[in-house]
């Protein structure tokens, strides 16, 4: 937290003036007075609007005849008091939605009825039966749930406020809101200040609650943390949560998660002390973090899988329909998001949400949402790494490779330093594993994070990166892991035919100094750009190095013979996730060599720098997997020992295999020789070689990453090359 | 052919005297004089059309201008030569098209500088070097491509016939047309004369090119065999190979291939020769065709893959436009038949092309296609057997069972009497394997059916029904297969609550009596339809019988212990297919057992009358398979070692997985146990007992089909039961 200090201290001396001074009407948090008239003048006029608030009418009408059961908390995630609970806050919250657009009192009452048994219960509970987790919840079985009740209830409360009587308010205060802030920014103080999307969940809940009860302690604890000295609260997780560029350390996935406290509370904030700019704090970061995160997304809606991730996750879920209405309304009516809300085919119940349904309703044309090749670096400063996004195409056919060189990410962090995806077609062509979990589901571990996350998922053999010595990355150590990061070497994506990306890390793995290269290069001879990987390791000892590739398709073919395990199959290795590894084929090639798959309607090939020293190993997850936790996801991994070496590896996408219309073409890779003409500290000289007199230099200055330099090396043979720039293709 | 004769020969006689009277003309196929003036008429003001016609002609623009190679034939399937001879047909047809529509001489030069080089080639060359099929093409590796080519470039031909001078048509008839119509309709007389798709092809490319080339021999042969005897030829195609119904013995995938020739050549047939009434034959058998092997495709366009089927195979497919345009035109516009020719987002040049795509311009609500519950009965009379098709729901999230007890569907068929299939979500839910082969994927084979296809794929093992002492049905001896078929027993699809199918198959296995009834029943307490699976067998012999469930999906849990194979893996048996089964873990249970699996957004489980006699297996495919050619698919197996046995399985989707609003429900089945009460030749009496009361008997008479019956019986434990028809069920 020290770095925190030293720039947050002007926001804090800043902030502490600004007080409540809007709002004295309920409700006053995302649905305000004027919100409220807003939605009642245009009920029946847009349509996108008024479908949205059918579904909530009829998914509430249905059931408000029905005694809801507000049951003893007894069950973990995906039991049923768990979703009881859940289904309890999602009803009222929108209940009160209801009674506020029509001022019909079965809303309220039907509020007032799950009220009052909660009124009842909470005081008697104690700590959840089957709190496992160091930060256990009183309804849910941890606090992170119970935060987003408090968030949705408090939203409810508001709503029938000024319909309660006094008597009910005091009851539902004292016996609620108050013991539940009191447990969150007291009693899991710890939780409350951290700098964590778990810590924004319980702020927002907190200070929203403030708002809602006119409690200026709450308010300033859920700001400034609550000791109120600015080391934890929401204005240091917006200090310290995103780099700069709005890149969440966590990465895709939880910044979308994180993405909804964050915007609930700052539009909360926003319309309860509009002095605050919230906005606009930090240049624009809650800004910055959406379209960071939106980024983080590929053309299908996922989050890109990096860390701790579930890639059943798009931009279709519920906190990216409020952050986007909510970044439409507050930063200049970006009409490329409604591209976005239209798939989501819902809003919010906000200004926001109103704006973007009209919009979508007005418009002709609705431009399309651009994904683009970016940086993003990592870090409350940017010096912690980062990632590189590199993208080529349009929407509905796009190449996309993120390259991660980022810090650790916090407890969801993955052991993958200089590790890499790809899609193509709409499709993961070259996958993270992502987390092994399935959310709320009660077999599975009740929806926890699985034990194969921990033996598999998080290491780095799990991951298309350098794993030396088959261990993990720090040693799997997650406070080594947080004190290192990788640094960007070099990137430049100017040009779109030829993006590219850089990174060193000298930290993962003792004496052992990695570098890795990533180009998307197109060239007219080929379908589409190829990925240039140049992975080169110095090490003053031999070390076995395994590189895998986690590819997404059917086996087609390989240029060289392989020992298949077509009888017995056994696990790859007994630790650090080679035990979930099945070998399925050994396989050696004595030069380049080329391995094929198809994936939906196109072939890829990975054409590699193989030797006579190199092992070409394939794989299968799931091996000791007593309970079929994993994906039997297929791999191919090459594995040299070696003190100093260069992977190269050639990802090509090529041909079309159209089953509809019953053709096939260019089944096989376009590329057929790689020669590592030299590779050292200073230089990586690349010659490539293949069909229709394809023939590259690739040149890599290893230790200049000055745009300007001039380099000139003469090779054995007398060749000269010369060049500008640290990586220069000469074709 | 027997059976043929015997109700062929009035056909004969009448057709005999139908000679060609219509279309002077050229071109005369299926773009004729009338149609090219609708089609001038139109252009850009029908979208559908005009997109149709851009796409078209952008295509052929694209290469107008340059030489077009018309290599030595020398690759097998997927190869060069193979992709290229495939391309030149249909530039030619899409040339032939734009000339016509447009007059544009540019398009009749590009088909000549082409048919000329096809006519200096032709002559040349003998059988195709890697002609490894009974029926070598020369083009070609096999014939079957051979009459593509020609059935399209016949129309190509036709479109310029006018155009050309009589040398150059005089040279092409001489080198190309008449030396390939012989080497189909005299060299190849086997495969001409063939009653399958293979034959129907021939007999299509060989008549249409009499027609062209007004040579009434050739007209005759494809109508009527080689020998004009009616033996072989189109009449005899469309009297055998489709069952009263329409059903097509090879199954859906097949004939979604063989509508293609069945239509282009009765549209021809019925533009040159209209008082044949081609499009009446049979009662229509053309219309009957069309509709059941659009039923043979669930609601995600896929054809149910029984026996040789790709899955990728949608109703988007070529073949399918056609058919359904010509349908459209000629059986009363089809209102529905628009929502599948949206989804097409094409249609053909033909006058149903044209009204097809008008209808959709012109229309506000397109209506949905209805998929139905259906019985077809196969074979040429309706006496072999048959399918049936249960379905419950609305095309967005239907319920789907495909019940097979069909005859052996020729050479493509597979050894899977008394199978079934099972789609809800519009995804696989209890799959087929399909075919292991990569279509036109030169490294697979050169594209054709790969070696597993026949010792895995089309085995018994491979799908979801009896497997016997770990052999196939009929030991695997197609013309053993090929004698027998299995008998429906009852059918009775009339209510959508109770959907209800059974057959009997008695020559499968020696001394081995099999009868499978599935029911597809609805209930107010569960979610959407079960299938209740009953599966009896007698003998009089001690036999090891194995069941298996293909399940797609991930495994979520068991109510029994199982030890699953973390570190060895081998192979469940050694022949038969069962060397490609990875055992992965062996289960067991003495009583009632669920297993639940997770797909898409919901749960399934299987529950399942097990007990101490029962071993559960868990299988993977892929072992014994070191090309990697099979899928890598999950399954489930039950396996008792007795001489009559009734296995009872309940299929139950169930709960909600829903990753976006993240929550869970139900992930646990309603079913808790199953007693079979009694079960013998006579009666099959069940218990079924769940959640919330539930509380079921199934009551199935097993000898007397008759719907009016009544039956009583008195259970061991006194009580009696007595019920009407051949199975109830008692709630």
């Amino acid at each position: 937290m020290k770095k925190f200090s030293i720039f947050s201290l002007s926001f804090f001396l800043l902030m502490c003036s600004f007080y409540v001074n809007a709002q004295s009407e309920h409700p006053k948090l995302i649905l305000t007075k004027e919100v409220v008239t807003e939605i009642t003048k245009n009920l029946g006029k847009i349509p996108l609007f008024d479908k949205t608030y059918e579904s909530v009418r009829s998914g509430v009408d249905e059931v408000l005849n029905n005694d809801i059961d507000v049951p003893v908390p007894a069950d973990p995630g995906g039991g049923y008091t768990h979703e009881r609970h859940k289904q309890n806050y999602d009803l009222m919250y929108k209940a009160g939605i209801l009674y506020s657009v029509t001022n019909d009192v079965k809303y309220a009452k039907f509020i007032k009825s799950i009220l009052d048994k909660y009124a009842e219960l909470y005081p008697t509970i104690g700590l959840h039966p089957q709190a496992k987790d160091q930060t256990p919840g009183r309804l849910f079985w941890q606090s992170l749930n119970e935060t987003v009740w408090l968030l949705h209830t408090i939203q409810a409360y508001d709503c029938i406020y000024d319909w309660l009587s006094k008597d009910d308010r005091n009851k539902y205060e004292k016996n609620i809101f108050l013991p539940m802030t009191k447990f969150f920014s007291e009693d899991s103080e710890h939780e409350f200040n951290l700098i964590h999307n778990h810590g924004t969940w319980m702020v927002a809940a907190v200070g929203m609650t403030g708002f809602v009860l006119d409690n200026e302690e709450l308010i300033q604890k859920s700001l400034y943390g609550s000791k109120k000295d600015s080391e934890g609260g929401f204005i240091a997780q917006l200090n310290l949560l995103f780099s700069p560029d709005g890149y969440y350390t966590e990465g895709g996935y939880y910044v979308r998660y994180a993405l909804w406290p964050f915007f609930i509370f700052a539009e909360s904030i926003q319309n309860n002390m509009p002095d605050l700019k919230i906005y606009e704090v930090r240049n624009q970061i809650l800004k910055k973090a959406f379209y960071s995160a939106m980024q983080m997304t590929y053309t299908n809606g996922e989050f890109i899988p990096i860390n701790d991730a579930l890639k059943e996750k798009t931009y279709l879920s519920s906190e990216i329909v409020y952050a986007l209405n909510f970044v439409y309304d507050r930063y200049g009516e970006d009409k490329t998001l409604l591209s976005i809300a239209q798939k989501q085919d819902r809003v919010s119940f906000s200004k926001g949400g109103i704006k973007v349904a009209e919009a979508i309703g007005e418009l002709k044309t609705i431009p399309e949402f651009k994904w683009e090749s970016v940086n993003y670096l990592d870090g409350p400063r940017g010096d912690e790494g980062g990632v590189s996004i590199l993208r080529w195409g349009p929407n509905s056919d796009m190449e996309c490779l993120l390259f991660k060189y980022s810090a650790h990410g916090l407890s969801h962090g993955h052991y993958d330093k200089l590790s890499m995806l790809f899609y193509d077609q709409g499709r993961e062509v070259i996958q993270d594993y992502g987390a092994a979990r399935f959310l709320n589901v009660e077999q599975k571990s009740g929806g926890r994070y699985l034990l194969e996350n921990k033996t598999y998922a998080l290491q780095t053999i799990a991951h298309n990166t350098l794993i030396v010595d088959e261990t993990t990355n720090f040693n799997g150590i997650q406070s080594e892991s947080e004190k290192y990061h990788p640094d960007l070497y070099y990137s430049n994506l100017t040009n779109p035919d030829m993006l590219v990306t850089s990174a060193k890390d000298v930290h993962a793995y003792d004496g052992v100094k990695m570098h890795r290269t990533l180009l998307m290069v197109n060239d007219p001879g080929l379908l589409r750009p190829v990925v240039i990987d140049v992975f080169r390791i110095e090490s003053e000892k031999q070390h076995q190095y395994d590189l895998p590739f986690y590819y997404m398709g059917h086996f087609i073919s390989t240029t060289y013979d392989y020992n298949p395990n077509t009888t017995l199959r056994k696990p790859l290795g007994v630790k650090n996730g080679y035990q979930h590894l099945w070998l399925t084929a050994e396989g050696k090639s004595d030069n380049t060599s080329s391995f094929t798959w198809l994936n939906g309607e196109r072939y890829y090939s990975i054409t590699s720098n193989t030797d006579k020293n190199t092992q070409i190993l394939f794989t299968e997850v799931g091996a000791n997997d007593p309970n079929f936790n994993l994906r039997n996801d297929p791999g191919i991994m090459f594995r040299v020992k070696d003190d100093n070496h260069t992977f190269v590896n050639i990802i090509e996408p090529h041909g079309d295999f159209n089953p509809t219309l019953e053709y096939s073409f260019n089944s096989y890779p376009a590329f057929e020789e790689i020669n590592v003409v030299q590779s050292n500290e200073k230089y990586t000289i690349l010659s490539i070689q293949g069909k229709n007199k394809l023939s590259w230099k690739v040149l890599i200055c290893n230790d200049n990453a000055d745009e300007k330099a001039n380099h000139i090396i003469k090779l054995d043979n007398g060749t000269e090359l010369s060049w500008v720039g640290p990586i220069a293709i000469q074709k």
